[in-house]
């Protein structure tokens, strides 16, 4: 058995029952990173040591025979948008670049709490601004399936970690697709959740459904026992709300008969590539009749994009005020364009955006009594080179910002609805497709079973499946 | 028994065991309006065929064994901010003097289920701005204590018919104090919900702790009562969440001995007048023994008056930009300068209130991290001069803006907190007196325990005992 290559859920079982160690485990995957990460550059920094004291820990529960948490054991990165108390955490900032916390985030301490055996932070665009992983600090974090492509962002260091084995569940985090992109650029899964499934103390504001924590891993099944280990309620996030943590940690069976599904290559609205369509129509070809009811339908999301950019704008008027103020120079192109744009914001602008954000929050309401779930593409171009901060034009259009190019996603930020990844194969230049499975507010937990159903049909069909980097390359 | 008098409860139990018809109670209530609203002027109007025709229908349900509704029979006033179908609903507003919906509001369509008899609709101030309840459709509610006083607003019909023994409960609605102003001012009940357990489907902007549907009367138990009618958890509203309804309609009993309380005469920071600072104080002093820790506190809330003008600012270009544009000359002086000083918020303004409204957020968790309950004044004066849209002046200090003397309740509205309004007596112009009880986000069934535990204390001793109004006086 090669470890590195196994499920978080196989690997708790085994662990569970003494059939491996959690040293063993931690050891194969730092193993892994030696081999493979001097190319990827998906780590910004490991803590071995402390990691190995953690595995022992919980191996000793294991021999006492203690009550283990969800992630006894289990390797786990966090991203580098997180604090992590006396490890290294710099937000991809120059500004931070020698910045160690005191103290944890709620979220990695819910995790530590699990049994979660941390040893390493991954990398992350300046602040998440943008989708692709690369900072002044790390450097950029390249695609497994092509080092001259992004592995995405900003939450690429754990798609890339994921997709190299060199970790088997990574948390990231998400305002505008930053959980989405590089999953679907590095053929991995994850979950946006809805706001306030995983709560966050410091999103800079509280009631807004950006800045959201979630879970990546290379299985649905593991997507949903990371969720399940991040999504405490908790008051601290005044959209937290009471919840069923055992419907992230055991899924339920669905059967698609009884699911009604929209298909939409574009959302009605996102540019979208060409290729990306045509590999869209082609993939849905081949599973659409499993469903109940599959149409090619979309919500009205016309304004989605613009609700996006006044809302992102005002969000980084908050967050990056004294930064601009007092570090300029340091800020990467994304964030100072996008701090700086956002002074030009009206209020007459942000009350036209908080009202359309309104009307869109209930124009996916009007859609999801028709339908159970609505798949899109995870992104809307092949990953594109890692030199770029984004995506400037798409078949011949120039897009407007550096985040309008991604609008399959941020409009699903805007609207706050949850959303899972779930890869499908190969586009036509050979790096990873994917979906994006959406569902009402709260349809977290559904919307995961829904993907593992499709997870089944999908491993069964090599066109479909999830796509496997050649990692022996990168270990040459 | 005179049924005018009882508390929806007991009317609820004597209905449901056949002891009394819900026509019988319906007629009282009708005759009660003819005696007193004349000079009340709380309800704008009423529908008795069709309350009769659903009272009937409940009589035959009763009769027939069905299962019953939580308001089987129950007479109950809509305040005239909710949409009810075939009634009209004007919003106290001369633009929409004649409108009559074609559909009931969400809430309304959840009342009728519950088997309510809704016979009318209560006055309120124009689009709910401001809180004395007056408009130039219908013009003022007087205060039952005092016909030269307001009843307060913008809940002020619901309040006044409350306190007039005109309705045992009825429904308000809250942005900056329109369900506990008026509830103090007539010294009856209420409770400012958790955003998102009363779902509303019009709120201007959905993920924003405004625009609060919520319930009054005359009773802890009826509060939770029409609560527990009102509380479906529903997902057009995006703060929804889920919750035990039982907990609403059957309140916990509370050992106040376990309960850690704050006592504020002004949270800190809002003007609040010598004369109800004296009152508090003495009636604080007659319980405040009774619980477990009782302490003079506040959160830090400096900086929630200037939030919430800026929030409530930016709410309003989103609500009244079309009246503005075709309606200026028919909106009233509060809703017209509320909306032209928004006119001048900047987009720095704007992210500095979103900001700090996070921080307020986590300010009242960790204050509520040492208390259970903080308690504070229903209102900062005793009800003012029905002629005036406001008060400009506490003890000789001017107030800046129209809702700046209230910043007692609208601080609590930016927080999101829960709060209970519950009377205790007269202050020393002879009028209500009452607490806000405020509790952290979600404890609203802990908050109507704890004030239902207060209620019964209170009964006991005339000077802290919910007031009555001599309505003999208005009915010569």
């Amino acid at each position: 058995m090669n470890i590195i290559e196994q499920s978080a859920t196989t690997l708790r079982q085994l662990i569970s029952t003494k059939k491996i160690s959690p040293l063993e485990v931690l050891d194969a995957c730092i193993d892994q990173i030696k081999r493979t990460d001097p190319e990827i550059n998906a780590f910004t920094v490991t803590c071995v040591d402390e990691a190995r004291a953690d595995a022992k820990r919980v191996e000793a529960q294991i021999m006492a025979g203690e009550d283990l948490g969800l992630l006894a054991g289990l390797p786990l990165a966090i991203k580098d948008m997180s604090l992590t108390k006396g490890m290294r955490t710099t937000f991809g900032s120059l500004i931070y670049e020698n910045h160690i916390p005191d103290h944890d985030d709620l979220v990695v301490e819910f995790l530590r709490e699990e049994g979660a055996v941390i040893y390493g932070k991954t990398n992350t665009t300046e602040f998440g601004a943008g989708n692709n992983t690369t900072n002044a600090v790390f450097g950029p974090t390249v695609n497994p399936f092509d080092h001259a492509r992004t592995s995405g962002g900003s939450s690429g260091g754990a798609a890339a970690a994921l997709a190299g084995n060199m970790v088997p569940i990574a948390t990231g985090s998400d305002t505008g697709g930053s959980l989405r992109v590089p999953a679907t650029f590095c053929g991995v899964m994850s979950l946006k959740p809805t706001p306030g499934l995983t709560p966050f103390e410091r999103r800079i504001y509280p009631f807004w459904p950006f800045q959201l924590q979630g879970a990546m891993a290379r299985t649905i099944d593991d997507v949903g026992l990371l969720t399940a280990a991040m999504a405490r309620d908790h008051s601290i996030d005044p959209m937290s709300y009471p919840r069923d943590i055992s419907a992230f940690s055991d899924l339920e069976t669905v059967d698609l008969k009884s699911i009604r599904v929209a298909f939409t290559p574009d959302l009605g609205f996102a540019p979208t590539s060409k290729m990306i369509r045509r590999v869209f129509d082609e993939r849905i070809s081949k599973f659409q009749s499993l469903f109940g009811k599959a149409e090619v339908d979309h919500p009205d999301l016309t304004t989605a994009a613009r609700v996006n950019w006044v809302l992102r704008g005002l969000q980084y008027l908050g967050s990056q005020k004294d930064h601009f103020a007092e570090h300029k120079e340091k800020l990467s192109p994304n964030v100072r364009v996008n701090y700086e744009q956002a002074l030009d914001l009206t209020t007459e602008d942000i009350a036209w955006a908080f009202q359309e954000h309104g009307n869109l929050h209930r124009e996916m309401e009007r859609f999801f009594s028709d339908y159970d779930v609505l798949i899109c593409p995870g992104a809307t171009v092949s990953p594109f080179p890692k030199e770029d901060h984004f995506v400037a034009n798409i078949d011949g259009e120039e897009q407007a910002t550096y985040v309008a190019w991604a609008g399959l996603t941020n409009a699903l930020s805007t609207t706050g609805n949850p959303v899972v990844c779930l890869p499908c194969g190969k586009d036509d230049e050979g790096m990873p497709f994917g979906f994006q499975i959406v569902g009402p507010r709260r349809s977290d937990a559904k919307m995961l079973a829904i993907a593992k159903a499709l997870e089944r049909v999908f491993a069964d069909d090599p066109e479909l499946s999830r796509p496997i980097a050649s990692l022996t390359e990168s270990e040459e």
